[in-house]
């Protein structure tokens, strides 16, 4: 078999593979992340051994999460941004930091480095709003105060997340933490995100008429793709995450006025390329891991700390709305998805996270994502046979 | 810069540069394709070196191949193929033969071996119906009879020349010519497009409604591509180039209700990922062979044999419309645009072409592309004018 064809194939089982996860995990009322990643880890090497992670798998695999993130940033509106009020802000915020100063704890305290530990606990942060999306829609619940609550919370967590990202992965450079070049790599994160959500976003805003190039119909979607594959190049040369420059490009692409078209033709694209990422991901998850039962315990302990940090945090925050509101917020926020899982797939790249750490957190964001929908379900359930 | 980061740079630099190029190309009034190999040519080894030939280009060109021929063939209808008539299968038939047999004398006489010739011939006979199609569209004149003609016969053209591909390709398996061997190739070859277009057209026209998977809205996309890139793989298996599996597939999806949708979400696809398919192609071409008077004259003669052979061939054929129009007909012909270029990729691919050989039957492809615009152009201005 030539090189082609053998290339041809890994792409077949990888994108069937991904559907017929996806199409299980959403029968049995799972998110379909949980299925393609499953079925990743059963062909990755560690079972099945029919995904190899090499080229150009990996690439795919990135460029994958770059679309996504491209994609989130499409949907995130800074109008939005300013509308979701002070409980919104304030759950986003309790909700970043609670879970950061939990992992980070748990990491210190398991031996990692300082500078490791921040990564790990970056990996806590952020919360999944599409899973979370989801169950409200399925519940006819998106026009409660807990889901605007939620869903502008999300937002605010994900730039957060982000920006977050962006100083943790810096911080690998290996010349230690010393407060100045904290202050340095928080300043450059900040800036260059400043830079994009507010000049960017002004731009693009009015060089909407610009993107409609006469000759060509897809005009607004190749610039925006270039726009993308450029600020994600960008920021990988500052030492940020390629996907915040990705994530920022769709935030400015939100405002022009073909957004929509946008979206519609993202989903095409993203329906081809990132369940690349979510199989390459799940297989390289070394199952043989959770073989030993201490691992399986730090899971737990792991999973019951991301759920804490959450319901804690974010429950804190929306207490202004009850208690039972607050409850409801806080886990609406639990589920980790896309966001967790590139923070560990980037910690696996730069080295920082050996493979039962990343085995952990792979299965932490999972479980977060599996225990949530049900729970929220039965809390927003509970609440209307009141 | 960490492998990642060189990557992305990698994807971004052949993506801006293919849109510069089809651009200016598109300024020019010459076809998109033409400048998206310009910036190949350009950013290629042989000139400026950023784009080099390895993974994951070489992956993602070939992928962009396959998405390619599949959203040809989801233009392609059976039922157009019925209609076309006898003078549209004829000016097919014959701009297939004519071409095929000019090409083949030429490259035995050049000193290539018969199998090798019939390699080199294949690249003589698809004729690129998008070209043609778009300066009809231009002139306004895709309803006069002999459009009709031009896009029937373009249509039979390129299923005529996948089997030929088919054919060439497998013949290339080392084993000589002979009579027997030929004949199964080309029944295997025939046997697999008469399945797919005979057997999978009905399926997949009856099974449309089983397209509509309730929980996911993209399911008919997801299926098709998996579709896509499973008869890939079967005809990378059979012998047969992938890329006409990709067709077959295309054409089957053709008769499913959804194919309009599916037309306007390949756009986005193929918007996307085609243009590494076109750089890569550039790219590979090293310009330093053009310094040579010999090659330039090789050069000039095997597109004057590849513009006579379908201006004589499909223009005989076309002959029951009348002397003006068959000059329309075969000169509509002319253009080869995606299909021989894809043939010459594939033979350097197989090792069939030598450096000088591809980059002559590069060049061949896009003078006929460039040359035949203005010329039916100003054929059917002429008659308007009359």
């Amino acid at each position: 078999m030539n090189h082609g064809t053998e290339v041809l194939l890994g792409l077949f089982v990888v994108f069937v593979g991904a559907q017929i996860g996806a199409e299980i995990a959403q029968r049995l009322r799972l998110p379909a992340v949980v299925g393609e990643i499953a079925a990743g880890c059963i062909l990755g090497p560690s079972l099945v051994g029919w995904v190899t992670i090499a080229e150009p798998f990996e690439s795919l695999a990135e460029i994958g999460a770059v679309f996504l993130l491209f994609s989130v940033g499409l949907e995130t509106r800074l109008e939005d941004l300013k509308k979701v009020g002070r409980v919104s802000a304030l759950v986003g915020v309790l909700g970043v930091i609670l879970p950061f100063v939990l992992g980070a704890a748990w990491a210190r305290l398991s031996g990692f480095s300082t500078a490791k530990a921040a990564f790990v606990a970056a990996a806590f942060v952020a919360t999944s709003a599409g899973i979370t999306a989801r169950v409200l829609q399925d519940m006819g619940a998106l026009q409660r105060t807990e889901s605007r609550v939620i869903l502008g919370a999300a937002v605010i967590d994900d730039i957060l997340a982000m920006l977050l990202l962006g100083v943790v992965t810096a911080l690998q450079g290996g010349e230690g933490v010393n407060l100045l070049n904290l202050m340095l790599v928080l300043l450059q994160a900040i800036g260059f995100v400043a830079l994009i959500v507010l000049v960017g976003t002004t731009v693009m805003r009015r060089s909407s008429p610009l993107l409609e190039v006469p000759v060509n119909p897809l005009s607004p979607l190749t610039i925006s793709l270039a726009i993308c594959l450029g600020l994600a190049v960008a920021a990988s040369y500052l030492g940020l995450a390629a996907i915040i420059g990705a994530f920022l490009a769709g935030m400015a692409a939100a405002e022009t006025r073909q957004r929509h078209t946008l979206e519609k033709q993202m989903h095409s694209i993203t329906a081809l390329i990132v369940p690349f990422f979510f199989v390459v991901t799940g297989a390289k998850v070394n199952l043989s891991v959770f073989g030993s039962l201490s691992v399986i315990g730090t899971l737990l302990i792991v999973t019951v700390l991301a759920i804490v940090g959450k319901l804690l945090g974010c429950g804190a925050a929306a207490l202004p709305l009850g208690r039972k509101s607050a409850l409801i917020v806080g886990m609406g926020m639990v589920p980790r998805g896309e966001v967790g899982i590139i923070v560990a797939s980037l910690g696996w790249q730069a080295g920082v996270f050996t493979e039962t750490t990343y085995a952990i957190i792979i299965a932490m964001s999972l479980l977060t994502s599996v225990v949530a929908p049900p729970a929220l379900g039965a809390l927003l359930a509970r609440e209307a046979a009141q």
